[in-house]
Parts: C-alpha cells; structure tokens; sequence
C-alpha cells in the first residue's frame, strides 16, 4: 500500500510521481501496490495510516517531512505507531553542514527534521535535507502495524533513497523467490485497437496470463504478466506480431532507443525543428550520453529563421508554403549539410491553436529525415489534437520515423 | 472522492493526471477533493465503489473505458449500482462514424463502448471513441449511492469532456454559493525554507488562513485558502514580502509569463542552449502564442556546432573550455544577432552524469542574457543533481533572469 500526503496534491497544484517509481523498484521482488491512496496534510493522514495498518504487510507514506509548518506526516507517524519522538544530535548536525555547503539559510523549522521516532531507523538523505524513516512490523507490540517506510516528497530525494536504502531493507523482509515474471512492449506506429486486434485473442488463450495495455501520444504499452512458461509463450506471438513497430521490451523511451542505436554505430544526428519546437533535441539530450550522437538541433521557428539559420530557400517557402513536404526535405537536408551529420530529422507543420486553413488544418504535419546512405524520405501526418500533444505526436513519428530507417540501413 | 481505475497506474508504467486537472477545475465551485484511491483494473474497483458510496457526495471514476479486455470500469460500476447495460444504437453509429473520419479499423471490443447502464446520461466525447457517463445519486432506489460520473483514461478526451459537460451538471448540484477562496503564487529565485522564514509566521498569525507550500525544480509555489478578508491580509504581507519574486499569481507557468511580456511589449526571443539541449526553446513553443516572439533556437550541443551555428570563436572555447562565463556570453550575443531578436538567452554547463572536473563539477552551468537595450548579463549557478532536474533548474534560471530582465527594462 502506498500513502501520498500533501494537500497540494489534492488541490491539483502539483502531481505525484512515486507510485509510478516504487511500483517499478519492487515489482522484480514480486511485490506490487494494492492500492494507492492520496490524503491531504490533515488528520486523515491519521485515519488512514488506522485504516490500513490491519489491511496490508508494506507500508509507503510520502511527503510532509520538509521544514514548513504543513509537514506533519512524521508526527502523524510516530503518533499513530505511540512513538516518542527525539531530536536526533547526528542528524541534527548533518543538517547544518548540508545547509551551509549549499549556501542556504538555517531557518527555525529546520531542526524539525531531525527528530527520529523512538526506535525507527534513518534513512539517510543524500539529495536533501529530510530523512526518511523505516519503522518495522509491529515497533510498539501494543499497535498492530506492517513494516512502514517514511520518505521525502521530492522525487529526486526519494528516488535515490528508495534504492540505496528501502530496497535492501525490502530484501531482507521478503525471502520468498520470485515466481511470476512480467514483460513489457513499447509499440510506435501502431493504434491501440489494432494492437489488441493482433495480439489479444491469442494471448488470452493462454492460461495464467495477466494482460494491460496503454496507450500514450504515440505509442501503445502492452504488458504481460504470468508463470515463465506461459510468458514465454505470449512473448514469441507478441515479437512475432508485431516485429519492428516493437522498440523496446525494456521499458526504454524511443530517444533512448535511438541513442543507443547510433552509438553503437557511431553515427550522429541533427534536427531541425519547426512545429514541434525543441522538442526532439530536448528529448534526445535528456539521455546520457546524448552528447555522442547529437551534434546540433536548428529551431527555426519563424519563417526568417528557416531561411537565415539554414538558407532554405525563400522561394521554395513562397510557392508550397512554410508546412509543406518541399520544405520539410529542405530543413532535412540543409540540417544534415550545415551540423556535418549522418542523419536530420525535420518537422514542420500547424501545432495550433491558430494558423489552419482547409488545405492544412490544424494538427497537419510533415516530417522528412535526410541520411547519407539513402534518399530524403518525407511522410505526412495528422495529428488534430491540443498544442503540447501535436508536439508529442510529431516529435514521437520522426523519431520512429529515423529508427525504423537506422534498422533497415 | 476520486478513484483512478487502471493496474498500469499501479505497476508504474503510466502516471495520473486527473486528480491535479478535476481538482482544479471544481474548486471555483467550493468542492475539493478530498481523497483519491487508485486501484487495479479487477474486483478492487467494485470493492472500492461500494466502500465509497456512502462516504461521499460525488464520485469521479476514471479509466477503463476503451475497447480492450482489461477495460471493465463500466461493467463494474452499472453491477455496483444494479442497473443493466444497454447498447444505444446512436452511439455506436456516432463511434462507427468516427473511426471512419480518423482512418482507424473497426476492431471487435470497440462496440462495447456504447453500451450505458440503465438512466445514466451519456457525456460526449469529442476527443475519443469512449463516452463518459454520470449517474445521479441514488439512480437505483434500492442502493443509496453519490452523484457518479465515470470519465475515460486520456487525459485529452477527459479534460475537454470534464470542462463542457461536467462542469454544468456539477453546478446544477451545488447550489450554495463560494465563500471561502484560494490564492496561489508561484514564486522563482528563492528557496523554500526562505519563503517560509519571510511569511510564515505573518500568514499564520491571520485567524482562518490555510497556508501551504510546494517546492518544485527552480520554483516554490505558495497557497492560502480562507475567507475573503483573511485572504486579502494575507495577500498584502506576500506580495510585499515577495515582489517581484512572485512570477504569477494566476498559475501560469514560467514561459508563459514570458511569453505574455514580450508579446504585449512586441519584442522577441532566441535561444543558444548547450546543456539545456532545446528544453528552454521546447517550453516557450509550447505556449500559444509563442510564434509572435520566438524566433530562433540554436542547439549547439557539440562544440563544432557553437562554431559552425554561431560563429563563436573557437579560440574563446580553447581558451576558456565550452563550460564558462566567455562562451556563455558569446553564445547569447551571436543568437540575438543571428536571429535578429530583442533577447537571446545562452546557457552552457555540465548535466552529468559524466564530463565533470574539479573546477567545473557536474551542474555546473553559466547562463547568458543578451539584449538590444542593455549589457549582457551572465550568471553561474551550481546545480547538482540527475540529468533531467538539472537541465530544469538551468533552464527555470534563464528563463527567470530574463523575466526580472524584461520586468527592468
């Protein structure tokens, strides 16, 4: 089970991310979240830490350790389990010299976060200044409790916590081996529905198999789970089915994908990007490693920009238009020619929420990739949709687009 | 109450983001959320219904809506309420039609997706083949029950639906007037502990006021709720206290503030990232708009494209290393006259998580302002952390020192 605390959750000012992380970390230990609930700085902390303790043997309780006066979960915590709290003189001096390397100001709650419920273990934090908690099954003999693990809010605090300290401990509590196993497919180019169409039946006729899938702008999730043979089984009709639209069984992005692709055959890459604005590069550099492969990005955004940082033609931008196949092909290959790369990925079209016409409405998209080894090829797209899911989508076909072309080179 | 369907949410491969949107949206009406659960796509949502039901007014049920086998929220729902399914023959020839539009194959599961239990009022969906429904409380007299409305996964066929045809039925509901408000200030350029040791204290000493705090990548977000006249105290202390760190008040992210001044100022931007890779240039374009003041963004990610792209003296990056206050600067000043903008923002660093050295560790990052009216401005900041927090916090401090820059001028 896992408890977000935060009223800022509940009130839709910020959105949480750990569910989605620690149901990942624990799933190869057999573990998986029942069921997730997300409860305001309040007393419900307090009725809902009573109402689950009986209900499961895990327990994760996020947020509320930071300095300000709405952090209430570790009171709430030691509270409920009828532990005392002690000011922990370590930790209390750890926080000073974290505070004072980052130049930041000692302020009066601070000193908060170094009080430990009697009994807890403490979580180091190494990208912070809160602590997190571990309290084992049943501390206090008196109330019933599963093993409870406090961690910080932030998710760049809990994410390393969790897996240099809550994963061992995690470990050490579950001995048994694992039996089942899940796989994962990232799927592009291909609808949800058609997907199911292929794969469904046939999967399901397999006994003992857990099947998902979801869909996100631009490509379908599909997920199995089950005893090895049956995996096994569903895996060779998925691969087979599906083949190349297939990019990842490893739950890797389509960047990802392409980064590895092109170092390990030492190839680069460049962009040169209209309507989806950065998007490419900024998701291609978020990979490590990224600076290998990537030589430049050109967002020529105004049509001037087209012309000035790539010296398409102005002509060619007057007879077809700025969202045109012509100029795709143009910022395509200008882009390979001025960065010196092996390939560019190009994308023009109308993002919205303005600038459609019958001709191209809005959600129009060209996308063209220049390559040394093969012609420009260029596709056209339509993506009616809001602003920032266009660029997704636009982004995520040239993408595709530029993998398929680096397998089949 | 909300309850979020979908055991992809569990496993972690997909995150919510209708608990922040529906929360959003419906506290104008004085309703707030006041837990939400999310549970896997099986048996735990029927438990889950029928735990809720007496709990609460309304009830907003997401996901599992779509064509596939794991899609059962409907089913469950009509059984927890006892209502039978009927297929509604003008919705299955409105959900033929649509996929016909869109190019997409009839497949077998897609027809389950007009059936409606019996008395519930179907809400269009004008983004997606799944309809939304809403259940008045106590549809079956026999069950006492909330208001229900059960809304599909996406978030871009939710959020159109929730705002045209939830809205409405929501106000018809509730009928008693708004008296308690909600102020929000987002709030770059100073930490978190800071902001609470400058207004802390002050708000809380204000009879009735709710205060909260959210820290994210390079921003702080404060709330207060309360009555009308304690929100005013409150209001005054924060925004003298804060100034002109406060960058919105009205929930507006960072880039579209920006993109807000230099609009109503006719003035425009170009962009020279290294380290942030197209994230500066991917967040302003992502603002409606954005194409009357960005101009151009240059990724010059290898150091050849510094010198190919802008003509930055390769002398001045041997001399001084890619990483440093002189190429920062030179980068910001080539943009703005390559691109023949007002303002060009630069930044050059270390994401990691390779490629640091004792003088320049990993986060460090210069960062460049160029502008017709006044001298260039740069800036080091040190920020340590994994590769894509880093790449946000460089870019939330261009993007912030060009506000306080466009603000002064």
């Amino acid at each position: 089970m896992l408890i977000n605390t935060g009223t800022e959750l509940l009130l839709g000012n910020v959105q949480d991310a750990h569910l989605a992380f620690i149901a990942r970390e624990i799933f190869p230990l057999g573990l998986r979240i029942e069921e997730r609930r997300t409860v305001p700085d309040s007393e419900a902390i307090r009725h809902t830490l009573a109402e689950l303790f009986p209900r499961c043997e895990i327990l994760f309780v996020t947020g509320g350790l930071g300095p300000t006066s709405d952090d209430i979960t570790r009171d709430m915590v030691a509270d409920s389990l009828g532990l005392e709290l002690h000011q922990d003189p370590q930790l209390l001096a750890s926080l000073r010299q974290k505070l004072k390397i980052r130049g930041i100001k000692w302020a009066a709650g601070i000193a908060r976060q170094s009080d430990v419920p009697a009994g807890a273990q403490v979580l180091p934090n190494e990208n912070g200044s809160a602590p997190g908690l571990y309290l084992k099954a049943n501390i206090n003999p008196r109330i019933p409790s599963p093993h409870v693990f406090v961690l910080p809010g932030p998710p760049r605090e809990l994410q390393p916590m969790f897996r240099k300290f809550v994963l061992p401990i995690l470990h050490s509590i579950i001995r048994a081996p694992l039996s089942v196993e899940r796989r994962l497919y990232r799927i592009a180019g291909v609808g949800e529905s058609l997907v199911e169409e292929t794969i469904g039946e046939k999967i399901l006729a397999i006994p003992g198999i857990e099947l998902g899938y979801c869909a996100r702008p631009g490509e379908v999730e599909v997920r199995i789970i089950g005893e090895p043979k049956a995996i096994k089984q569903a895996d060779a009709i998925i691969q087979s089915s599906l083949r190349v639209s297939i990019f990842s069984t490893a739950d890797e992005t389509l960047e990802e994908v392409i980064v590895k692709l092109l170092t390990k055959r030492n190839q680069t890459l460049a962009t040169a990007e209209s309507c989806t604005g950065g998007l490419i590069a900024n998701r291609v550099t978020n990979v490590p490693g990224a600076s290998r492969v990537f030589v430049a990005g050109y967002v020529c955004y105004a049509n001037r920009a087209k012309t000035n940082m790539l010296d398409v033609d102005a002509k060619l931008i007057e007879t077809h238009g700025a969202v045109s196949e012509p100029v795709a092909r143009a910022l395509a290959e200008r882009a390979r020619a001025c960065a010196g790369s092996d390939y560019a990925l190009a994308t023009t079209g109308i993002a919205g929420p303005t600038g459609g016409s019958p001709e191209k409405p809005i959600g129009t998209v060209y996308v063209a990739l220049a390559s040394a080894a093969s012609e420009t090829i260029a596709k056209k797209f339509f993506f009616p949709a809001d602003r920032e899911t266009f660029k997704q989508l636009a982004a995520q076909a040239a993408l595709d687009l530029l993998r398929r072309q680096i397998l089949e080179s």
